[in-house]
């Protein structure tokens, strides 16, 4: 029998369950819709089902030694998910609890999926015997994880590594949040088409993004924009990159990390987004800080990164 | 023979020296000028001796675990102070060395004084069960020590928890550090100094301050001012309450800390900083984070505050 956990990454419309090793080999995987269960009860017996179909179709391949959730507005010291703006069930809602009862005597932990991220990156990524670092997730937001000291930074609350919710521009754009001027409402794929669009009206230069209407619009465009040469669109990184840089380095003064690792969608427009921000960060660092931090791409493969993240979980709680 | 810490405190103008037991007790304190040594080697040896005199005046009385020294600019990692802008020694001075061949067999272990003061709360103030904290000193600049599951940040290369020069204002004030709009040129002695001039000129209300000449003015001008109930003095530390709670804001969204201390000479002036400053940080609070960060004076005594703090520091090494 093999030693493996459970990895579940819940996003906003897609959940990603994996089974992977200690050595974060990912032997199975498969996915259900996040946002088409009424009942998140309902919900948790679909993956649980889906677990326990495979489990069964490898029978007594696998000692599970624990279930581990990334998820948004996952809270690891209650085991909870409150009140995520992008999940269909409101309120706060005993997630860890819900799964144990499928799983009886099977250890469950649950945390946010940039805190997810940052497991995986530090187990099985470039994070790997790193004490301190920061990893950034760009997708429809701006998520953060902050290790310090090897361990994450969950807070008294279990909610730090907000560093998208701090304020990049006073008075700026309005966030999800309600509040204005938030790093996520800038560096993130909705931060970027927003940009763009700031940039349309500032300049007077030709684009052939400037065809495409605001709702459909997509961070994606502006990256094939970009690697086509468009002067805007070229623009538009350098600009996320700057406000992104600039706000690294308050987060740098906090922690003092080795490295910032981007993750995430948007993270793979590579050096598009890594130059200007690892620049302008540079530039805005206290001295004493200057060419010592690392902006690197997250070294977790694609498409099972937040599965990794997961399951890594289950591995730090064990050896706790 | 009664278990002791020496704790050093190394301001700019002075040195604290005192022995301190594990309870937090000051036994003996002394001190000696800073800035009147022109080598290092000798402020050491004179600091040395110091010691030495008290303890043989108390022969046999004293078991010295350890030497904990609090200094700005001080690298925990290296024992070194490295290029300090308030003390005349220039360049990386290896401390912990120089007081090594003074004290053969003695563990010393420094770091900076924020971080120190953090220590002390920790152990003998109002941070006693925290595990989750920040501390921030006003003082002629804004220290600052973050703790973290129940350890200091030290970050990568041991300097981390510099929320003082993170950016406040972009743009802003000129900055001992060479930048502009650091936290700490608006949340400090001179903060507060630069702020009631930048009002005197806003302003057309009158002012007892009016009188006093920017080279004479000090912070504790402006606070008997407000004390005695002049109106812009009271708008100056509103100012400068705005300006801090809206930072500290973002390093809540950091760290998500159970309380924030505040430490040292400004931290004096009571509810004329903390309410300003808790009331504005909870309007720029991310919602989650709304109602959850306790504002606080440092619970530590004045005198010996610093002292404290770096004794501190022996016990928590030993206990390692």
């Amino acid at each position: 029998m093999k030693e493996v956990a459970i990895g579940i990454d819940i996003g906003g419309t897609n959940t990603a369950i994996g089974i992977v090793d200690r050595e974060g080999h990912c032997l199975f995987e498969t996915s259900i819709p996040t946002d088409t269960h009424e009942q998140v009860t309902e919900y948790v017996a679909d993956v649980s089902t889906k677990i326990k179909a495979i489990t069964a179709a490898n029978q007594g391949a696998f000692d599970i030694k624990g279930i581990g959730i990334g998820a948004p507005n996952a809270n690891y010291h209650k085991g909870t998910i409150e009140n995520a703006p992008n999940l269909r069930w409101k309120g706060i809602i005993t997630f860890s609890e819900l799964f144990k009862s499928h799983f009886p005597g099977i250890p469950v932990a649950l945390t946010n999926d940039a805190n997810a991220a940052a497991m995986g990156e530090m187990m099985y990524g470039g994070a790997k015997g790193m004490n301190d670092f920061i990893i950034i997730t760009l997708g429809t937001g701006l998520g953060s994880g902050i290790v310090s000291n090897g361990e994450l930074v969950y807070g008294h609350d279990g909610f730090a590594g907000e560093i998208g919710h701090t304020i990049a521009v006073k008075g700026g754009r309005l966030c999800g949040c309600g509040r204005r001027g938030c790093l996520e409402t800038y560096a993130s794929a909705t931060g970027v088409k927003r940009s763009i669009f700031q940039i349309f009206c500032d300049s007077n230069k030709p684009s052939a993004l400037r065809d495409i209407p605001f709702s459909n619009m997509t961070s994606s465009d502006v990256y094939k924009a970009a690697i086509a040469g468009d002067e805007l669109a070229l623009e538009c990184f350098d600009y996320t990159g700057k406000i992104l840089g600039e706000k690294l380095a308050d987060s740098v003064a906090h922690t003092s990390p080795e490295a910032i690792f981007l993750f995430g969608g948007m993270a793979k427009s590579g050096d598009l987004i890594i130059k200007p921000t690892k620049k302008y960060m540079e530039e805005s660092l206290l001295p004493i800080f200057k060419n010592k931090v690392k902006i690197l791409p997250s070294a977790l493969g694609d498409v099972n990164a937040a599965i990794l993240g997961a399951s890594a979980l289950v591995w730090s709680e064990l050896a706790k």
